[in-house]
């Protein structure tokens, strides 16, 4: 049974080769947002990353992303005409290991380094030491379970920070409420951001929290508008801060006038965190999977409504 | 009971705050060799990170190092002198934080990231996974079983490799013997190379042991010369190796032509794996044992001959 499928044009290469790889999928690959629309009219079913409102066709059933946040999509509106929304959180495990990839770049001042390799200066300098710190943990999904599981054997003490402690099923036995991040932080000179964008979430890494974190390190691989971004800068400046390892900011590109490109304190990654070699085969499994409940011959995997 | 110790001029910060924070010891700070080795005609001790043959004075009795590797020292002279050696193993524990950073960096792009950022661009690129990799520690003092027990959570195959697999009483379950490690790399993509340098360990990452690794990251915590740094070159040139992270190079400081300065798949670092801000206080506490040690009133710690 062959079923054809609408991608739209921000979904990226790994989603394009996960749709090759599949032989009963006829992709159509629309160029802009009006040609998706289009493309809707006939067909059922749309891969993409974003949303746009001109996309709720009266024939579509099922939307499937490939990102870990689906903060985009108008939840209630597709629940409430039937819509199937698939999310592809247990793509983003590779994540973690970005997150840690940032924190210890930045704690073992390798950026520094890479930027005297271009002057062939070789100056060695005191780097920080992760071993002995507390880190909070803020979001225990895929991500941040992930951190917690690699953070096991490195002598740190690891606080969870969830929405949902009380059905927390995972490794950490210390797991708190978001309403007391900032407490946490107290007792941090780490903290990692794996939280979804949502109502609850948003700007929830205030001034209060960076402040209560003290002289420690920010990671953020979730979503820029968590964190205060004003509020990151101008403690990361001032030293207040010790730095950050950003995969996300507030606004995606980042402007070429934002302070964060040149603090030197920052490590700036642009939302590649969960980019892996092997993303399009796991996009490919994922997709099979989805088509047979499609079809009615199957459960559905991470559907969000 | 004060004590008399002269100090070599290549002892890090780190080594000198030690020894202004100890109240029983008068620390001789010389500022060149000659300087040493006069100092040493009347004082017994003597903490230094290089050695230099006039320090072999008649009165020496006590030699401590802060340095993990020893190589450097003329330790069957200096037994037969009946001069105490003592190395500063434990104190290093940092630089497995370090080789995990240097191979984050290079697999997840970090040094790509960080030199786009003085150009202002946000360019997302693919990075490599470490998940479902077989990784190899060479060397399993201090510093290879701590990479071990730190990757322990990371859904990483190790193996280990080490002079002396029978007396191992680690964390592996998977140990082989120097003569084995070239096989070893044949199954995995990463090599770490945490070995002392030593007559069998000198040029031991050859041509030979790096084709058995193939398209696989390289990182060296240890010692330059362990590694045939011209192979090392020329197999990160042409692609052959995915990538290198390299705390240690064949001659420090690392001379302006080497190629290795602009190579876009190599990390480099300027042997600094060890630092840390909290190596002062462990280096006291270290020569705080030696020292009673010395006068008779305990054991000695990390002693070589």
């Amino acid at each position: 049974m062959r079923t054809r499928i609408v991608v739209d044009p921000s979904s990226s290469f790994g989603v394009r080769e996960a749709l090759a790889s599949l032989p009963d999928v006829d992709a159509v690959y629309a160029t802009d947002e009006r040609a998706v629309a289009r493309a809707l009219e006939e067909i059922p079913v749309l891969v993409t990353k974003l949303w746009h409102d001109e996309y709720l066709r009266p024939g579509l059933r099922w939307v499937q992303t490939g990102s870990a946040g689906y903060e985009r999509f108008p939840i209630e509106e597709l629940r409430r005409r039937g819509i199937v929304l698939c999310g592809g959180r247990g793509l983003h495990a590779v994540v973690a290991e970005h997150a840690i990839a940032l924190l210890l770049a930045a704690m073992r001042d390798i950026h520094v380094s890479v930027r005297r390799m271009a002057d062939r200066r070789w100056e060695p300098h005191v780097g920080q030491e992760l071993a002995g710190r507390t880190a909070v943990v803020a979001g225990l999904g895929t991500i941040g379970e992930g951190i917690a599981r690699r953070l096991g054997g490195w002598d740190v003490r690891l606080v969870g920070v969830t929405r949902t402690p009380t059905s927390y099923r995972g490794i950490l036995s210390d797991v708190r409420p978001l309403a007391e991040l900032a407490a946490a932080c107290a007792e941090a000179s780490v903290l990692f951001v794996a939280l979804p964008q949502a109502p609850e979430t948003r700007g929830l890494v205030s001034a209060a929290v960076l402040d209560a974190l003290g002289r420690g390190y920010v990671v953020n691989v979730a979503r820029g508008p968590l964190v205060d971004e004003a509020a990151l800068v101008e403690r990361l400046t001032d030293g207040r801060l010790a730095g950050a390892g950003l995969d996300v900011v507030e606004s995606e590109p980042l402007a070429s006038s934002s302070p964060l490109w040149t603090l030197p304190n920052v490590v700036l990654t642009p939302h590649m965190g969960g980019s892996s070699p092997r993303y399009a085969g796991r996009f490919a499994e994922l997709l099979s999977e989805n088509l047979r409940a499609f079809h009615g011959l199957g459960p559905w995997r991470d559907r969000i409504c």
